[in-house]
């Protein structure tokens, strides 16, 4: 490649709407342009580094069996309807009607499309399991696209299914996938967790986030240094809460106290030792107050399942209930109110809760005596400090950015949309399914999250656009120049992917432009050096610069180039010419 | 690969909508499966053979020197509108809408966002002439989708666009590309014509289509053993009409005659020596009326372009105009009637035509004494028998599929959108440019339209899924079996792509479905061989079998695929073993 000819328009400044690393970089190095809110092209560079990625996916996807199909973006409205997501998906499915007013959707995932594919085909336990995965264009209307690749309309996913005959071929295939997913990322450079999350839309029970660890992610998460982590929204929470411990209940006057924090601050004490409440119905209609450690938040997702249907009340509603908003406790509640409680409170004999009346709350309200709780259950959200569920030490809180999923589908598309197979005895069953997502543009941004500074990207060799970038000073002069040359050619020849800045700029823009792209090497070739025999070679990652004799060039790069093969991720193993 | 485990269902049957062979074989060999009306999913093998013309593609375009880039499906309609393109372009496009009520369409081709995409950000003439190119899915709503992939309503494309600062640099790239879209046909097996073309809605002037000659092409065309050739819409015209001599102008009485089958037929003289009228109106209103030679068809677009805005008129139309359907002649018509004739028609001193009366003609209207002609054009549809226009001698004809179309732009869109380029003296200018497409899945059915017998598909060994199915006579046999996995492992040692088909099924379900899917070569195993130490081996494209020692299987094999290699086109290279 040579820079005099790529299109790779680098910006000097910042734009103006990329919050985040990964956006800015992608934009600033000429690797892509956004062509409307939330559609991105990928230009010349970004696009190689779009395809190693791929290939990357490819080639794991590949090593479990899975087969490469493609399945069309266009989905017909009826599939969806079978399946019941047409109604479910809200407004985030881009819809459309072709000439003649039928319905399609613009596939956001595939389980229906391929369940409609292998119904009638898959017939026989015989032919099970089967995966097939497909990489592909993916539509999603997100309501407020930003961060780039990281939260845009349309992107690139590897997505696969697997049908199963029985949970036990599912759990291996799964599990199969879980390690091809890990290899992925190890091998895209990323620093990444498994962590126990929901399923959401998809369905099913079982699932696994792949998390890469970056501050602009939008997820939380926690984990343990005995290798449990979860999405906050899905982990089970062990909340610490504390005990504010008083010879006996005593109401007291909390002028101007409505929330929890004022109400720490009122009675001097830390938030933990306060009980939160938050009351709702759930779909039985019966009028139901949540506690939970008044350091924590309540889980809509975990709160609606210990009571199904589960719904805060509006102001007016909990006026109407005889409910105080600010002051809510469980001693003297409405008769008839449902008192649900996180397990954790259990531990704390005396509660300091509000007493259903404005103005005032309660300290040492005695669990059994004072009040009593109809439901304990898991109903917080995890956070930092809480105890871990495997082996209870304190966990630790990171951000992070979802590059793939892994889900137990189980029987929910086949048995909505009919597709069977005839076991051993001949008798109809529903496929045993599940579904693998990567975000293949997702991680690309990812990556640059976790690997870059102040002056630009630095690609893990796995995905670099290219390997090495050989700078000549003086473009023209007649010894620079072709000492330039010859270098790239000798590096090429050794299956390296170099580039050579023959634009006739000044030095000081190829540098910057080196660093801004992030090729990790970069060979300077000039006057002085030359006149010694040397060239200097530049770490992009750490910064070390070398002075490397030209005749031991080439030697000194396929050492690190076969270094390079041996480490999965390839991040940084040119170090080796440092060492 | 393994036949048990590979997702390959074949059909015995053919599917009742299967028109062409193409659509039937791809569907039966369990390549293909319609997911909706003209929307296809690619099942393993058949987006293996997708992959390979997907490779071939991407090699030709760099050795070009294009960038590989990505752009959205998803197309903001203000860029449609800036182009004009949003209004012109009709119920093909599909259109949507976001959640937000922005308007988008899937992009049928991208002439649009790549102008927006380099505006602004290719800004000099040194940094021209630049080439991007895309492989990527593309969106047409036709009105009926029919023949599988051939019409599809969502289909794969690569599409490169070029930008120039003048039409010498343009005429190079465009040189350079054709040479490409050659190379691409030959190494996909395809036997083509590159043809004049029309350029329809992309616009510009020069453009040429590569045509892969099939019987079930929807495309005519014309072509000459001195190389001449062009599609039937678009090439010139010389008929070669015949004179009908009468020593004087005599008014016939042709009761019943109508058509000018009929007239033929009535005055026992060939349709070549009659003359053909069409009566229009042009945009500046004037009546105006055509002759053809009668055994031509007038080509509207010429028509268009002789007389602008040129629109037939209808029945009624021609009535009250004064005009008699069925006997319309160039003697006597409406006083300021245009009189415009296919040149062909000068060399005929005297016409056979309609004597503006019903049931009545002419004999021997005399050129230049009974009438007077205002202007002389190309007005027909080339057909085999005319003339070629480079050399004279008579045209042949075919049927293709239009698989590939260059086309030099010029400055339409650059014009339009104000995408321009500072000149050696910092003048701005707009972008001279040029765009190539090749229809990947288009392809893809024209390599089966050419290469299929009764039995199945026979792939080009340079598109094949894989190169060699070995086919274990008994599956589970203590001797064929193991000896067909070492066939197996050695060939695919030799760097051949190997299939073995596994499955316990008849010998007569293996050896069809091989011919069904095509593998250019068959390698049986079975007992009776072996005894001798042998294998069978069959040559898909001729079905010639050979009997061949395992001891030097490996060794004619390497031969072969050393041939194979030195082909361009890889077809029947497997020939070798049989010479």
């Amino acid at each position: 490649m040579r820079m005099s000819q790529l299109y790779a328009p680098t910006l000097k400044e910042d734009p103006a709407d990329a919050e985040i690393a990964s956006h800015r970089l992608l934009l600033r190095a000429g690797m892509i342009r956004k062509t409307a809110s939330g559609v991105y092209t990928f230009l010349p560079l970004g696009y190689r580094v779009l395809s190693k990625i791929e290939g990357i996916v490819r080639e794991e996807m590949d090593a479990t069996g899975a087969q490469e199909i493609m399945m069309p973006a266009l989905q017909p409205a009826e599939l969806w309807h079978e399946s019941g997501r047409w109604d479910d998906y809200g407004p985030e499915l881009m819809r459309l009607v072709d000439r003649h007013d039928h319905g399609f959707c613009l596939g956001p995932t595939h389980e229906e499309l391929i369940t409609a594919l292998v119904r009638n085909e898959l017939r026989s336990y015989k032919q099970l399991p089967c995966s097939l995965y497909q990489i592909q264009v993916k539509f999603r209307d997100e309501i407020r696209p930003r961060f780039g690749l990281l939260r845009s309309r349309e992107f690139i996913m590897k997505d696969a299914y697997s049908f199963h005959a029985d949970q036990a071929s599912l759990q291996k295939t799964y599990d199969d996938m879980s390690v091809a997913y890990g290899n992925i990322c190890e091998r895209c450079g990323l620093e990444y967790r498994p962590v126990e999350a929901d399923s959401g839309q998809i369905g099913g029970k079982v699932t696994t986030e792949f998390m890469a660890l970056a501050e602009a992610g939008e997820a939380e998460l926690v984990y343990c240094t005995c290798g449990y982590a979860a999405n906050t929204e899905a982990g089970a929470c062990l909340a610490r809460p504390t005990c504010y411990e008083v010879p006996a209940l005593e109401k007291i006057s909390t002028p101007g106290v409505h929330t929890i924090e004022e109400l720490a601050q009122f009675l001097d004490i830390p938030e933990s030792s306060t009980v939160k409440a938050l009351s709702g119905r759930g779909d039985d209609g019966v009028l139901t107050v949540m506690f939970v450690p008044g350091d924590h938040e309540l889980n809509e997702i975990k709160a609606g399942r210990a009571v199904p249907g589960f719904a805060l009340l509006t102001d007016e509603e909990m006026e109407a209930a005889g409910l105080h908003k600010g002051s809510m406790g469980p001693v003297g509640l409405p008769e008839g109110t449902r008192v649900v409680a996180d397990a954790s409170l259990q531990a704390v004999p005396q509660w300091v809760v509000g007493a259903n009346e404005d103005g005032f709350h309660y300290v040492g309200a005695r669990l059994g005596e004072d009040f009593k709780v109809d439901t304990w259950d898991d109903l917080c959200i995890v956070k930092p400090g809480d105890s871990c569920p495997d082996c209870g030490l304190p966990l630790e809180g990171a951000r992070g950015i979802e590059v793939s999923q892994v889900f137990q589908l189980g029987d929910k598309y086949s048995v909505a949309m009919g597709a069977t197979f005839a076991d051993e005895n001949g008798e109809e069953k529903p496929f045993i399914m599940g579904c693998y997502g990567v975000g293949v543009s997702r991680t690309l941004a990812a990556v640059v999250e976790q690997h870059n500074d102040e002056h630009g990207i630095m690609w893990p060799l796995s995905v670099a656009p290219a390997h090495v970038c050989v700078i000549p000073l003086t473009v023209g002069d007649e010894l620079v120049q072709p000492a330039a040359e010859r270098v790239a050619r000798e590096l090429a020849a050794l299956g390296l992917e170099v580039v050579i800045d023959d634009r006739d700029e000044r030095a000081g823009v190829k540098f910057a432009d080196a660093d801004l792209i992030g090729w990790p090497l970069q060979i300077v070739v000039g006057k002085r050096g030359l006149a010694e025999g040397n060239v200097e070679v530049k770490l992009r990652r750490t910064g070390e610069k070398k002075s490397v004799p030209l005749a031991t060039l080439a030697e000194m790069m396929t050492f690190a180039r076969r270094n390079a093969k041996k480490s999965k991720a390839g991040v940084g193993t040119f170090d080796m010419l440092f060492a």
